[in-house]
C-alpha cells in the first residue's frame, strides 16, 4: 500500500529541480513568455508526441537525440517554431550553442505556426534565468498561450517501507485540443528512482485514458508534447503507486485543459459502456466529444438527447436504437426506445446540464466496451478566439 | 454528343411529373411543411441513404420493400420521424393507409430528431394536395428546416438523334451536414428512359464528388436520403449525357448547401493534389473542410496557413513540409519550406479571403493523388442557431 497526497509546488516539488518563468518580449505587455525546468542532477525522459506528420521542430529536434538524459528544459510559448524546416532545426542549434556545457538542454516551443523562432529575443530571455529559483507558478503560466489559467497539480508518494517520492506537473492547453493529443505540453517531474524505459511504458499507457481522452475542438497540434523527467534522488519507486499518481496528475490536467477549452463553459465526461469492445467505446465517446452538434446542445444547454443518439449512429460503431440507453448524470432520457423524452425529463434533464460539469452516460447495450472521454461545450467565445488568434 | 440547357421547373421539368408544398401546421405561422412528388407514370426508383446506425423510420420502412416502383413520394419537414422505434413505422403504414389504392407511396422526414410523427396533422395535410398541380418551388420551399433558401436545379438534355429528355431536382440541408452524407434531402425526377439498375450504378458514382464530397459541419444525420425517379416518358436515354447532367445538379444543390451552411458566410472548396492516392487526397480534403480551427480562421478572413498545414499533418496522409505547396485561389502562400508568408502575400491571401467563394489548393508533392472538398465558415451564427435548434 501507499498513500497519495496532494502537494503545492508543481514541477518543483521533488528534490533538485527548480523552475521559473520569465518576459522575453514575445508576447506583449511584458507577459511571462520563456519558462525554464533545471534538474541539479541528470534525468531520465520519458516522453509522448504528436502525431501529427507536421511535427514541430523542437520535437524532430528532440527526436533526433535518441537516447540521452537531460537537466536543462527550455520552453517558450507564443511561438509553435512549426512548419519551419531545416531553419526550425538550425534556430533550436543556435539558441542551445549559448548555453553552458554543464546544461544539456532539450527545448519546446507553443504558439503560432509557420513563424521563424525570434532567436535573439530568445537567447536574450535565457540570460535572465536563474537556475537557483524555485518559482513553478511562473513557469506555469509563462507556458499558457489561449489558456485563461495556468495548470499544475503535484503529489506526494509515500510508501509502506517509509520511503516517499514526489511527482509534479504543469501543463497548458485550452485549443487545438484532439483526442489523438493536443496543442498542450505537459512537463512532468519526479525524483522517483524510475529508469527510462520504464517510465515510457507507465507514461503510453496512462496518456491513453487521460490526454488521448480530452478533447476542445478535435484539432492535432504540431507540437502536442508530454515529457517525465527523473531525477532518481528519492533513492526509491514502486510501480503501481507512480503509475497511480501520474494518471491522478494526468487525468487531473486533462479535464483542466478541457474545462479550459476556449470558450467553453462546460466539462463533460462522456461514459460509454455496453460496447462491442473498448476500442468501439473510445469511437463513440470521441465523437460525442467531437460533434459540433452535440457541443453547441450542451452550449445552449438543451437536452436534445436525439443528437447524441445520431452522432453514436454515424460513429460507425454497432449500435441501435432498441438497444440504447441515454443518461444526463442519473436522469435517463432515452431507453431502448421505451422510455422517450417527456415535458418533466426535458426540465430534469435541462437543470443537470446547468451544471459546470456533469456526465453523459451512453449505454450501447450490445457487449461489454467502455471508454470514458472529456469533451466542452462550444459557444460564441471559441468563435471570437479563434477567428482572429493571430491579431 | 449531346446538349445541356438550364431549365427552371424543378422537379417538374418532366413529362407527367407534379409536385406542390402545403402547410399542415407541423411548422409555426403556416409555413409550408409538406411537400408530394406525384408522376402519372409508375417509376423506377434509385436511393443512397444515410450510413448512421440510427437510420430514421422512413428510411427502414423505404428499404423494406425491396424492389419496387413508385408514382408518389410524399415529404414533411419539422420532425425527422427518426428514434422512434417500430412506433416509427407504424405511423408510416398508418399515414399510407389513407392514400387512394391509385398511389403507391413512399415517405421521406426531416427535422427534430426523437419525436413521434404528428399524424393527424400530416393525414390532414394530404387530404390538401392538389395532384394536378406543378408547383414544385413550393415543394422545395416545404422541405426546408434551417435552409435559409429553396435548393432546386434542372435541365434538358438534347441528344444527337433529336430526341431530349429532363432531370430536375430539389434539395434541402444548412446543417448536420458531412461527407459521408447529410440532413439532407434531395429528389431527382427525370422521363429519361433508364432503369432502376442503371440509374442506381450512375447515382452512386456522381454521389461520391458532389453530396458526399460536402461538410458543414461534420454530423452525419439519420436521415440523408438522394432519391432518383424515372417514369421513362420521354422514350430516350443516354448514359453519358444523364451522367453529366446528374452530376451537374447534384454538384451544385451539394454547393449550395454548404454555401447556405448555418450561418455560412463563405463556400470554400478545397482542391487537394498530389497525394499518395486519391483516397488519401479525400481524406486531407475533408479533414479540411472539417477542422473548427480552419473553418473559425476562415470566417475571420485570417489566412493563417498553419492551421491548413496542420490539419493535413493531423490527418494522418503521407505529406511533409518540404514537399507542401498551399495557395488561396493563386496566391501562393507556403511552398515546401521555402516560400514563406510575408506582409505582402498576407495582404493578397486576406483579399481572397473576403470573396463569397473561393478555393485553397493544398499540393502535397507526394504523388497524382486529387480530390476536391466543399466545406465553410464557421461563426457566431452556426452557435446561434444550433445552441438553441428545438425552440
Amino acid at each position: 500500500m501507499y498513500k497519495l497526497t496532494v502537494s503545492d509546488c508543481g514541477v518543483c516539488c521533488s528534490d533538485g529541480f527548480f523552475a521559473d518563468g520569465i518576459s522575453a518580449g514575445l508576447k506583449a505587455n511584458s507577459a511571462l513568455d520563456m519558462a525554464f525546468i533545471y534538474s541539479d542532477a541528470p534525468c531520465d525522459v520519458a516522453s509522448v508526441f504528436t502525431t501529427n506528420k507536421m511535427a514541430a521542430a523542437p520535437i524532430k529536434h528532440f527526436k533526433a537525440k535518441g537516447d540521452f538524459q537531460t537537466n536543462f528544459v527550455l520552453i517558450n510559448s507564443k511561438n509553435a517554431n512549426a512548419m519551419t524546416g531545416s531553419a526550425g532545426i538550425d534556430d533550436i542549434d543556435e539558441v542551445m550553442q549559448n548555453f553552458s556545457d554543464k546544461l544539456n538542454p532539450v527545448m519546446s516551443s507553443t504558439g503560432v505556426i509557420g513563424v521563424r523562432l525570434p532567436k535573439e529575443k530568445i537567447i536574450a530571455g535565457t540570460k535572465l534565468f536563474d537556475i537557483t529559483q524555485k518559482n513553478p507558478h511562473n513557469a506555469a503560466r509563462a507556458i499558457m498561450t489561449t489558456d485563461s489559467f495556468s495548470k499544475e497539480c503535484a503529489y506526494k508518494v509515500e510508501l509502506d517501507d517509509g520511503s516517499s517520492f514526489n511527482i509534479g506537473a504543469m501543463a497548458k492547453g485550452a485549443g487545438m485540443i484532439n483526442p489523438a493529443m493536443a496543442t498542450m505540453l505537459c512537463f512532468i517531474t519526479t525524483d522517483a528512482d524510475v529508469n527510462a524505459t520504464e517510465m515510457q511504458k507507465v507514461l503510453d499507457e496512462v496518456t491513453k485514458t487521460t490526454f488521448n481522452a480530452a478533447s476542445v475542438d478535435g484539432d492535432t497540434s504540431t507540437n502536442d508534447t508530454v515529457m517525465v523527467l527523473a531525477n532518481k534522488k528519492s533513492g526509491t519507486y514502486d510501480k503501481e503507486a507512480f503509475a497511480e499518481a501520474l494518471h491522478k496528475i494526468m487525468r487531473f490536467l486533462a479535464r483542466e485543459m478541457v474545462r479550459d477549452g476556449e470558450g467553453a463553459t462546460k466539462l463533460v465526461t462522456y461514459n460509454v459502456t455496453g460496447a462491442k469492445d473498448e476500442r468501439q467505446a473510445e469511437i463513440a465517446a470521441k465523437a460525442l466529444s467531437d460533434s459540433l452538434l452535440v457541443k453547441t446542445a450542451l452550449y445552449g444547454e438543451d437536452p436534445n438527447w436525439g443528437r447524441i443518439a445520431s452522432t453514436i449512429g454515424a460513429s460507425g460503431v454497432d449500435s441501435n436504437e432498441m438497444t440504447l440507453k441515454i443518461s444526463f448524470d442519473d436522469v435517463c432520457v432515452y431507453d431502448k426506445g421505451e422510455v422517450f423524452f417527456d415535458a418533466a425529463m426535458e426540465t430534469k434533464a435541462a437543470e443537470v446540464m446547468k451544471k459546470e460539469s456533469f456526465t453523459i452516460h451512453c449505454d450501447l447495450g450490445i457487449a461489454n466496451g467502455s471508454f470514458e472521454a472529456f469533451g466542452c461545450d462550444l459557444g460564441y467565445k471559441y468563435v471570437e478566439i479563434n477567428a482572429d488568434y493571430r491579431t
